[in-house]
Order: structure tokens, then sequence, then C-alpha cells
């Protein structure tokens, strides 16, 4: 306590300028609030359904759910109380718990796509494992990736150019997302060095409007993999379980070889998996992929209990529900206030841009504008709806888009 | 409860069939099974203290501590009190919580090299962040590795040749730990293409004696580093916090621009981080890394509360201390019995090969003698002594040992 900082050196000023001292630019990486307007918090003292409280003791309505993290709610009991049982008897140890092999029969159980589970810590993790076994299994280098789409933070994927060698990523090549003929065009062009096509669940590239994978696109992709002979990986690391507990392409009829998983499998604790087909298990067993917490056990009792929850709640009907509720609600704003939005992608992972943005004037304005009405959103990041979230919740982020509508109204 | 599989599903035996159906291999990674000989456990059921409780009920002392995270004791209630009530405020959010900005700041206060800090999950987002902050801020391409090192298990540095690509490694040249002349040969090599001069905190290559670095080779590597203007990183991930809580080169007079750490940082919880040079702050300000959970409050908790009693404790002269108790007295086993074996390395950090072992038959029988006698070693990866053993559980363990020596003295 004696040695405790002054109330003012916990506010969230002086926290960033604290973190400027000790972490390079004072945050990195797709947390880092630089990345949104003045006036969105950095650092947070709470956490508790769907409320944030900033470390500046505001509290909003989260519409990000950690960049997709949660989903049964921030501090769900259920899943806190079963990572917490499970870590009194092992936090970690020379081994996995007996819950890996329960949590991998759950997955296997739940999706269709998936004979086999291999458990990590980051969606990168699972992604470039994917990669690996992809090329492990069939002796080829190409992967497919389609342009824009984000698939981790690791030099062959990375956003960024700081650090990345032309080496990193020599055997990419890349297609349009829902464009067929892009596809078939880049899988001739990889020839018989085709290792896998890898798509994202659906198109959710930041700052442009997303796009549901057309069941033609997701047909082809599966076709072409099999002519060719390559493996399809589908990244389900930030779609999973909000689209569809089966898989986000099941509703397609359309089965992945391999699967990467993170994100909300374990409503915010540290997981990510890869599931795939028995045909690739051979050589996920000759990749040698490993991390000192993989075998984490509360991590995986966290899944365990975040799943089973998804599985008997109805979860995804409820997310989209929510979803649509807060999407008409906005559209009818913006209709009244005379402003052109676009909303796209599935409902439970909403993304507003606004016509004629080029600079995002009008997406920053909304969204800090609802932000300091009590609604967390992003300007130009898909959102997440979740379990937590109420009718309750929605209408009252309406009623702070309504203020932040007509501020951009009045804007123009 | 009525859907709980018979307690004969509980057992190793049974897990590992039901692993097999739903996992490639049963298991993947360092802590596969398949690498120990038959008669090791698979599963844990309970880590207390310094005594792992394997899934058929078998408890022994522990030399392992989950292959370097376990530091402070497994399940120590300081370091989980610190975790949960960090947890129960923040699991996750939409940025990170100000445990983080303290955490930079006890890291950057302990660590003379650490001008900031960058948190991650995996001892590999660390050791590649920092080949990809030595890229970037000296717009250069090639990076040295001894040869036989471990720096994580992503394509461009896994010990397998699974799913890896020759150009993942195109920019990767080899030196000899230890090998100045090796080393400054490979500088030259490198030419003004030089990014990085990496290196472990000491060798501790598996299956071969460990190695303390010279003085010499760690001054070169400074020196023909600085000469060359590229960066030199020490992975630090597997020893770091147990040969100095200054960094594992600090004595040796040796400030790296770069280190890699993860393993014991937060006593079993997922954490990593790089540290750096302020040299280096502009170009890892521009690396793009990230991950779901790298902001996750409670790791970071633990980790402090770990850093915090680590350095309350003189916790490394303790564990040197059991170290050298548990070697002096496996050296006197091994001489009364006559059989010829090397320990090598750090005492804290145990290795114990026999001559003329090339199939490491003595070592099996050794170590799993050892097993069946209550001590849980390795017979051909390094050990980890921890602020929780004692002279009772070294002297224990020498009672299994003395046991495991007979038995290998008797297989001649």
């Amino acid at each position: 306590m004696l040695t405790r900082a002054p109330h003012s050196a916990t506010g969230d000023a002086a926290l960033r300028e604290r973190a400027r001292r000790v972490i390079p630019g004072g945050m990195w990486g797709h947390m880092n609030a630089a990345f949104l307007p003045a006036g969105y918090p950095q650092f947070y003292n709470q956490a508790a359904g769907t409320r944030l409280t900033d470390a500046d003791g505001r509290t909003t309505i989260d519409f990000m759910c950690a960049f997709g993290p949660m989903i049964t709610g921030y501090g769900d009991r259920e899943v806190e109380e079963a990572a917490a049982a499970q870590a009194a008897d092992v936090r970690i140890a020379n081994g996995p718990a007996p819950i890996m092999v329960d949590l991998a029969e759950l997955m296997v159980d739940m999706l269709p796509a998936a004979d086999w589970v291999m458990f990590s810590k980051n969606g990168t993790d699972a992604t470039t494992a994917c990669v690996s076994i992809a090329r492990a299994a069939t002796g080829r280098r190409k992967v497919l990736v389609a342009e824009g789409a984000y698939h981790g933070a690791a030099p062959w994927c990375t956003p960024w150019p700081g650090g990345v060698l032309a080496e990193d990523r020599a055997h990419l090549s890349h297609y349009a997302y829902n464009d067929v003929a892009s596809l078939a065009a880049a899988v001739d062009a990889a020839g018989d060095d085709l290792a896998a096509i890898m798509a994202s669940a659906f198109k959710h590239d930041s700052r442009v409007d997303q796009e549901l994978p057309t069941r033609e696109f997701a047909t082809e992709a599966r076709r072409l993999a099999d002519r060719a002979g390559g493996a399809l990986i589908l990244d389900d690391v930030r779609a999973g379980f909000r689209l569809d507990l089966a898989g986000s392409w099941n509703a397609l009829g359309v089965d992945p070889d391999l699967s990467a998983w993170s994100k909300a499998m374990g409503n915010g604790h540290a997981i990510a998996a890869v599931t795939g087909k028995d045909a690739l298990a051979d050589a996920a067993s000759k990749v040698f992929v490993t991390g000192s917490f993989w075998c984490e056990p509360s991590a995986m009792a966290a899944s365990k209990a975040t799943l089973a929850k998804l599985r008997r709640s109805d979860a995804v009907a409820h997310m989209a529900r929510l979803g649509v509720r807060l999407r008409e609600g906005i559209a009818a704003q913006a209709a009244a206030a005379g402003v052109a939005v676009r909303q796209t992608g599935p409902a439970q992972m909403p993304l507003i841009l606004f016509d004629d943005d080029p600079d995002l004037a009008k997406g920053n304005l909304f969204a800090l504008t609802a932000l300091q009405r009590g609604a967390f959103l992003h300007p130009w990041h898909n959102m997440f709806l979740s379990l937590a979230h109420t009718d309750e919740d929605v209408d009252a982020a309406l009623q702070a888009t309504d203020a932040a509508m007509q501020a951009v109204a009045a804007s123009l």
C-alpha cells in the first residue's frame, strides 16, 4: 500500500504515460487504442456481463467482446468456476490433464469436419499449423489466401511489412474472396504445387464491407482443392461458434480438411485449436508444433464449459436475433437522419460503414459519440454480439446510436 | 454425472486410448510421453508444491517443473491468488488492464538490458518477434543461430522438417555455441546483411552435454554484433529467472539488445515477453505482432507475483544450492557404483547423461527406475529445480536415484 502510486497514476491518461516509458509506442497490436478515435480508453479495470469499465471509471455496454473472445459474458461464473476448479487441481504439469481428452471429444462431437483436434494458444498458432500440416501432407508449397484477409500476425501473414522478408511469403498466392474465377486462376497457377486453399469463414477484412461466402464460392473452393489435390483450410478463428456451432461452413454443405479456431472457444481464456479430417492426421502428427502452455488445463476446462453452454443455449440464434435488432434499429436511425450507412456481414458480427467516408470521419464521429453515450462500438472493425447481450442492452445501445447518428447528420 | 465415463476410462492407459481417437498420434509436442520410456505417465490429475500425481494416482517428486514454467511451486497460493483476484475484475477486455504497466515497470526495473517490454503467450512468439524486430531495425535479413539450438516451434525454428519450406530458413546461418571462431566466420559470411546473432542463455540442447557460455563467447557475440551493426538476441525463454534475476548474461557483463522470455515468468500461467533496449523500441513499434489473449490480465498478475516472490526469496541461490546437492549426491552414487555419468550445465537446470549410451538405454533405465521410486527425472532433456524444492525433496530423490544407479550398474 505504501508503494502504491497516487490515484492520478491509475487513470487512463496516466497509465498511457507510464506505458509509453516501458512499452514501445505505449502499446502494440490490435488492442492499441491509437487505432481508435481519441476519447476511447486504452486500459480497463472491470469486465462483467456485457459491461466494461475503463481506467477512468466509465462503464459502457460493449459490442467488441474483447475482439471476439467473450461469448457467454465477461466473467461468466459457470466458465470461471470450471476453470478455477481445474486450476486448483493442476495449473500446469509435465503433460496434459484428462480435460484435454474431454474437450477434444466434445469438439469432434460438435464439428462434422473434425476427426481430431490439436490445441494451442493463439489463433496464429492454429492458422500457421494448418499451413504446415497441409504442406506436410501434400509435400507441396503453394498456399492461396484471399487478398486483404487477416490470418494472424506471424511473418507469413502479419498485415504490416515491418520485419517481414520476401521469403516468408514466397509461396503465398492470392485470390479475391467470393470470386470463383480468381480462385480458379490461382489454383491453376499453383499447378501441382498446391498445398492448400485457405479461406476465412466470411470476408471480415477491416475497413471494407463484409461478405458472407456464397454457396458457389465455398463449393468451388472444395471442388478445386479436391481436383488439385490440396487441402481446404477454413480460418474460423474470428467467426468460430458465432455463425454455426457445427463450423461456419457447415450450413453450406462444405467440410474443410483443416480448421483453425481460437477467440470465443474459451470465453476469454487463452486457447486455440486445429481440427482436421482423418486423412490429415498422419501429417499432423509429423509437424512439430508445441508451446509451454498449450496443455494448460484451466483454459481447456473453460473451453469445455463455454462450448457446452453455447450448445444448450441456442446461442447462435440469440446472437443473430440481437444483431438483427441492432442492425434494423441503426438502419432506421440512418434513414430518419438521411445518412447513408452500409451494415454488412452476419448480424451477430456487425460492421457499420458510412458512404463517402474515405477518412472515416463519419465512422469515428458515430462511434465516439456512441461511446460517450454508453455503447462501445468500433468504427471500422467488425463487432461481436454474445450470449450475454440482452434486448435491453441493444435498446440502450440504440439510444446511444440515435444520438450518434444525429451527430453525423449534423456534421454533414 | 450420469454421463461420466467409468473410472477405468480415466486411468492413464484409458486416457491414451481415448486420446488416440481424437488427437493425431494421441499427443503432440514436447509433452508427448512417447518421447519418454514406457512407464512414464501422459496425463496428470494433481500438481501441488513439488509433487505431481498422474492419472493412475502415482505421486512423484518432480524435477521437470512442467519443462520450466513452475518455479515457485505448483499451485503456489500467492501466485494463484494474485491471478484470481485480477481475473475477478477482468478476465479479458478490449485492451489491457493496469497490471500490464505494473509488470512492464517491474521487468524494466529488474533487467538492466530492458528499457521496454512487449507481452505475448508463447516462447516462440517472443523469439519470432525478436527476429522480426531485429530485421525491422536493421533492414537486413541474416540471423545466426547455434547449431542444434531450440528456439521454438514455428516453421523458421521447429526441430522437425514436417511442413517446413527451405524459404522459412533461407536467411538463417549457423555457428557452434561457445566457438568464437565459428561465430566470427558466420558473421563474416553474413556481411552487411547481418540482422542478428541469436544465442540461448546457455547451451541446453537435448541429448548432449550442456555448456554455460564462456565469458569470451558472450563478449565476442556482443562485440561482433556491434561491429557488424546487427542486434544481439538472447533467448532466455528456458533459463530466464533461474540463472540470474537480472538476465542470464548479466553476470558476464553482456547486455543483449533483445531478449525473449516465457516459461517461468508466470509460474505456469501462459505468458511470454520480449524486452529490448531503447535503440530497438522504434522498430518494435513497427512490427505488427499480436494475439487475442496477449493482454490477459490474470497471467500478468501471476507474473508480477512470481517475479516479486523470486526477487525477495534469493531464489536463484536456493535453486543452485539444491541443484548442487542433487548433482553431488548423484556423482557419489555413480562413483560408488562404478558408472560413468556426465552432469552438465547450471546445477539448477541439471542434465544427467551416461557415457557409452548411444541408444539412451542407461539413461532410460536410470530415469524410469527413479520414477518408480518416486522421483520424476528426464533421461535426455535438462531438468529444473524450483524455489519450492527442499533439502528433503532432494534427499528423497537421491534415495530413488541410488536405486536407479544400482540398476544401471547391474545392467552393465
